[in-house]
């Protein structure tokens, strides 16, 4: 029995956009759709790893996601045979990021888009490399703010907040903290975080214009903790809790006391920073041995 | 037999947004899901007119729209028993426009909204005192541009448009012109409008930031007029066509040597503007006499 020689891989980042409505979340799961598992589908198609009897490309992300977030900078890496790929025939001379991202947008539904593709540099890790991940929720609490081309992504609220006191109440939880008021707890994992930015805004111009928005970023993000800090901003933004509650929950680090988890509906992805190329390496180096047993999703 | 009395009836304007996707156009038919039949549908169940022994609602639209075309500012009028209404059992003391809004929004789906309700002024007909509809057509021509959460309502295009091209083009086309090489024929319609914005940007910021866009205004459009002007800009766009080429189609009014009718998928009515209160009947009266038997959707 002939084996294939196993061919040297070349890291490959990729940045992905995708409406999380019609996913059952990012990780691959046996007979659900997953971003993951449509992602990868595509990947070993049209690389035609396995049709060529090599391992089926697995990626790693930067922010798993739960059902029904949405992404618009979610980043993944995978290991490829670039210089396989590179020989098959049938290959045009254009550029392969070209090409690579023509051919998985022939293959990928209009909810999923891959939208650059670069060689990776040294040391790049999607996970372990990334400084921080940015997400917005975006909720409409007015009709004339209700639209329904946005509606996937736009939670639908009756009745007017504040968004001032969300932002006051917002301001006050920033920094590094025991967010275990805010965390799905899970064994041995450290719910420490670094909350570098928590904004709650209403646009007058722009793309969110006349909605309540909140942009949070965090290095990581334990479990459910982005939908748990919004839900509890709403209790403050209905008026139905004070400004200085949110803080409170914090300092109680007891789950019971936060608000309801929001609705997936209204969460994106919209970013992941990463440190300069040489500092790619280190960052990946010391965060996996921190972060090695702890979720990294809201 | 008792019959009921008929009532007073009070002229209510409705602001409308809908995404045209899983609607066969604006028109009621049989069988079919349309925003005309669902909008009547939800207003006679909220109002409780046929359960009441009075006509079920009809709206008069400002821009039929067909199957797959959006709408963000879309406007019709609905002749409703106001006074009835107002002393239905239930009802509470919230303004009559916020209450309808609610109950409009408990009955219909997310993807479509009213979200402005207003008595009309003396004189206001949706349809015929408007002075312009205003329409968008948006197309990402580049993977970065791909945003699936806006996919539905933007054409993904693959290729590069030259924007600068087909908006000289556009330029040429616009004034009071005979349109028949864009218009679907009908018998005993005139094809003449007067087309007074038609421009095409690549937005640097804002909500259609790096998308390709359209942005037509008419007093009205014949049928399938901006998709027909559309797709011939495309191939211009695309350098199959010279930018003096749709001045050309124009002048000879002849259907046959224009581009193909693009996509709806990319189509979204933005506006309808009137004329300001006291000139709406005067306006209602010229264009009714004019318009009486001509197509006014695009």
């Amino acid at each position: 029995m002939l084996v294939p020689e196993t061919p040297a891989l070349t890291r490959i980042r990729l940045d992905v956009a995708y409406r999380g409505t019609d996913f059952a979340g990012w990780a691959r799961q046996p007979e659900l759709r997953t971003v993951q598992g449509e992602l990868e589908a595509a990947l070993d198609k049209v690389l035609r790893a396995s049709a060529r009897g090599l391992a089926a490309p697995q990626v790693t992300v930067a922010g798993r996601t739960d059902a029904g977030v949405h992404a618009r900078g979610q980043v993944v890496h995978v290991d490829i045979d670039l210089d396989g790929w590179r020989s098959l025939p049938g290959r045009s001379d254009r550029p392969e990021s070209e090409a690579l991202l023509d051919r998985l947008a022939g293959v990928l539904g209009d909810d999923i888009v891959v939208f650059a593709a670069t060689i990776a540099p040294s040391g790049f890790d999607a996970r372990f490399s990334a400084l921080s991940r940015t997400y917005k929720y975006r909720i409409a609490d007015r009709y004339a703010a209700r639209d329904p081309l946005r509606a996937d992504w736009t939670l639908w609220h009756r009745g007017e907040l504040d968004e001032a006191a969300m932002n006051e109440a917002a301001q006050e939880v920033t920094g590094l903290r025991d967010f275990a008021a805010f965390c799905k707890p899970r064994p041995g994992a450290t719910t420490i975080r670094q909350l570098q930015q928590f904004e709650w805004q209403r646009p007058q111009s722009g793309p969110d214009a006349g909605l309540v928005v909140a942009t949070i970023t965090s290095d990581a993000f334990c479990h459910n903790m982005v939908r748990a800090l919004v839900g509890s901003s709403i209790l403050i933004g209905q008026g139905k809790r004070p400004a200085d509650w949110l803080a409170a929950v914090l300092a109680s680090k007891d789950r019971a006391n936060a608000g309801a988890v929001i609705a997936a509906r209204g969460l994106t992805l919209e970013a992941v920073a990463y440190p300069e190329d040489e500092l790619l390496a280190q960052r990946a180096q010391a965060i996996r041995a921190q972060r090695m047993d702890e979720e990294i999703r809201p």
